[in-house]
């Protein structure tokens, strides 16, 4: 391989197959010659992540690569700071280091980034490295709790409208009754999948834990005739929610209050949290049941809707670190700490993994469109990230890598049931 | 209260209530005069189990009870040994003394049971007789998990046959489309659910761990065309099995197999086990899961149909003593030792808690008309406390104590998964 098309591949030219035609090349020093201890170290993050079916380029354009034919991508490291950053903490620094465009990738971002999780999920060798990423965790006492929602959902309502649905700004995954919908479509379709689980009736209090920006105490309230309180500590959010409340007739039907899901009070028919738990931590689960325990009616209804994992773990720690300060999805056994103390009784439980993947999917396409304007208002490294964080995000679906959880609840002695689910399934509309 | 009353309503006639009429009367001798520290007793035991809505009446036609107007029952304690030993260890005892007519309720049964279930449920008090509970417990290893099994599904086949159902021999929780259902009907639609849940095709290899009488494994063989291999440790079980296959035409796609599941070996495209995990001990789930991760496909489907419970707990002793040896249902954060160690996928988790309680209502009127052929069989104390172990398990699922997990499961990696779970509705047969 000649020197010119070295450089090329290494960096530039990989970044403009993710961005688009008229984003800058960004050019990196090349970082010494490569020497024999940095073929070792690639050899031994290679048998770390379990082999996975990828090529690494080092500064100077040479590959390092298990199988020439099936390689799915490639990732080049562009100096060799980077490569000692990726060896010491690769889940941390592979974000660090795309982020500032130190590391890229030729191929497609997707799909390298599947093949590594598939590779990392197979691979024992791999779980040494948590021992890094304990160390970079955010607590969610009420003080942190709301720094830790404020850095990612107070980033700016307009940046996060240029991306997700424009019908009700959800920011959880939709359900693809067809897979082929909309993701206006499979946004209401979720949130009628979730009323109907809930069985909901005009005239039954609801209170949301974790509301977002409003859409599905709105819709609840609009479609179901219920009346809703809907709790988030995120201030503009809230504030867009009581924006968009005030102009419509739905005022007196739904409260947006800016708390702590630890301070809910009052009693309700149903209790609904929609990507939140993911935030709080699990070492905060039981103060979640007690809220719940205490504020549940006795024939009342409860879902909760979270990402989740196949066995307990932590996020990744560049996500942690710069994406969801605090959050950790849980396992379905970490799940139960929540319910199990107060023997509150699981109805259903369902996987919607591939609808998350497929929301991202759609998240992704509309950020790219809107990939220059967002870097106007932001900067390079912000968009990078964003762009790998969802990317990932969507190779953590594919791959199994996270699972999504809808569990639905009531209290034990509740025998006001459904005698099957077919009730689900009726219509598209409720 | 009259003493001829008092005498009829503590024993022989509050028994007929729930017998047939032609039952023999059981007399037992009073035994002394009721005295202060009896009716303390009493009232400990009252609160022991939080104050439900029953009378005691004790073996001088004496009663106990909080409110007169709104007792559901009277359980009559006819004799001070009964009481001593009830306040021992009543959960128990009740059985032990139930069985042998020292206790006897007068009133509707279930209704007793469930007021009791459901006071427990809510009482504080009660768990410091897990102390007792924890010594009546019977291990799993290889030589007592036969043991144990042989304990309740080797008492004979023409046993079970008096009250299950006639199609196929189901011990386990029916699924009742329609209330309505006959027990043959829901017990049909069960197997048509389960593998609709597993999709399964022609041509597919399935491993059944825990088979009972071989019912779903000869309805899989026959209505979906799969190979099945069905492991049971029952040897009376098996047998029937193994005769009712030689005369049919599946005798080359059903193998019945007297083994232990943890000596399944093979690969298979679909895992399933219908009520054997109750049976195993939770401290064995981490074998299950090995058993599992190594039989199934990459793309395979598992399914586990469990008693459950909302909390960890253990099982009534009485019940584990004299029913079911080594017996344990399991929380949901229990069960999830099995799949989370190896990362299985939960891809649905349904509760079916209703559908046990309907099936055992089945069940008992069944029991109730061939008592006499039964206790012709056997004998008195046998019939029952096979008619309380039913009502209580009745009573178990209708008071919310007991619940019925049906458990979708599959590899992380496996992306070949219906949208949604509207297939499993379309029509009652596949």
């Amino acid at each position: 391989m000649e020197k010119s098309q070295r450089h090329v591949m290494c960096s530039g030219d990989s970044l403009s197959r993710q961005l688009p035609e008229n984003e800058t090349k960004i050019n990196f020093p090349l970082n010494g010659a490569v020497n024999e201890f940095d073929r070792w170290l690639i050899r031994k993050l290679l048998a770390a992540i379990g082999y996975p079916n990828i090529a690494f380029q080092l500064w100077n354009g040479e590959k390092v690569e298990l199988d020439k034919e099936s390689s799915t991508a490639t990732i080049c490291i562009n100096n060799r700071t980077s490569l000692f950053r990726l060896i010491i903490d690769p889940r941390y620094y592979f974000g660090e280091l795309y982020s500032s465009g130190d590391v890229d990738v030729i191929g497609d971002l997707h799909t390298c980034l599947d093949t590594v999780y598939r590779s990392i999920n197979k691979s024992r060798n791999y779980s040494f490295l948590d021992v890094f990423n304990k160390y970079r965790r955010h607590a969610n006492s009420f003080i942190n709790a709301r720094q830790n929602i404020h850095h990612h959902y107070d980033i700016g309502n307009v940046f996060y409208k240029q991306w997700l649905d424009s019908a009700s700004m959800q920011y959880t995954c939709a359900y693809f009754e067809d897979p082929a919908m909309s993701l206006e479509q499979a946004q209401i379709a979720k949130m009628h999948h979730i009323c109907r689980k809930l069985e909901l009736k005009p005239g039954q209090t609801v209170v949301e834990a974790g509301c977002g920006w409003g859409g599905l105490a709105s819709f609840m309230a609009q479609e179901y005739g219920v009346k809703v309180k809907a709790y988030n500590i995120s201030h503009k959010q809230i504030c867009y929610a009581q924006e968009q409340i005030r102009h419509s007739d739905l005022s007196d039907r739904v409260e947006y209050i800016e708390d702590d899901y630890r301070n809910i009070t009052g009693n309700y028919d149903v209790f609904v949290s929609v990507g939140m738990i993911e935030h709080i931590g699990i070492e905060y689960y039981h103060c979640l049941g007690k809220v719940i325990d205490n504020c549940l009616t006795d024939k009342g209804h409860g879902l909760i809707h979270s990402i989740g994992r196949n066995k307990p773990g932590l996020l990744n720690a560049w996500i942690e670190e710069r994406i969801f300060p605090g959050a950790c999805p849980p396992s379905l056994g970490q799940m139960m700490e929540i319910f199990e103390p107060h023997s509150l009784s699981i109805l259903d439980i369902e996987n919607l993994r591939l609808h998350y993947a497929k929301t991202l999917e759609h998240w992704i396409k509309r950020f790219e469109t809107k990939r220059e304007f967002i870097q106007i208002m932001y900067d390079k490294p912000f968009v990078r990230s964003w762009y790998l964080y969802l990317m990932g995000s969507k190779a953590a679906f594919t791959s199994g890598t996270m699972q999504l959880f809808q569990v639905l609840f009531t209290r034990s002695q509740n025998n006001d049931l459904h005698w099957t689910r077919e009730h689900l399934y009726h219509s598209q509309t409720h």
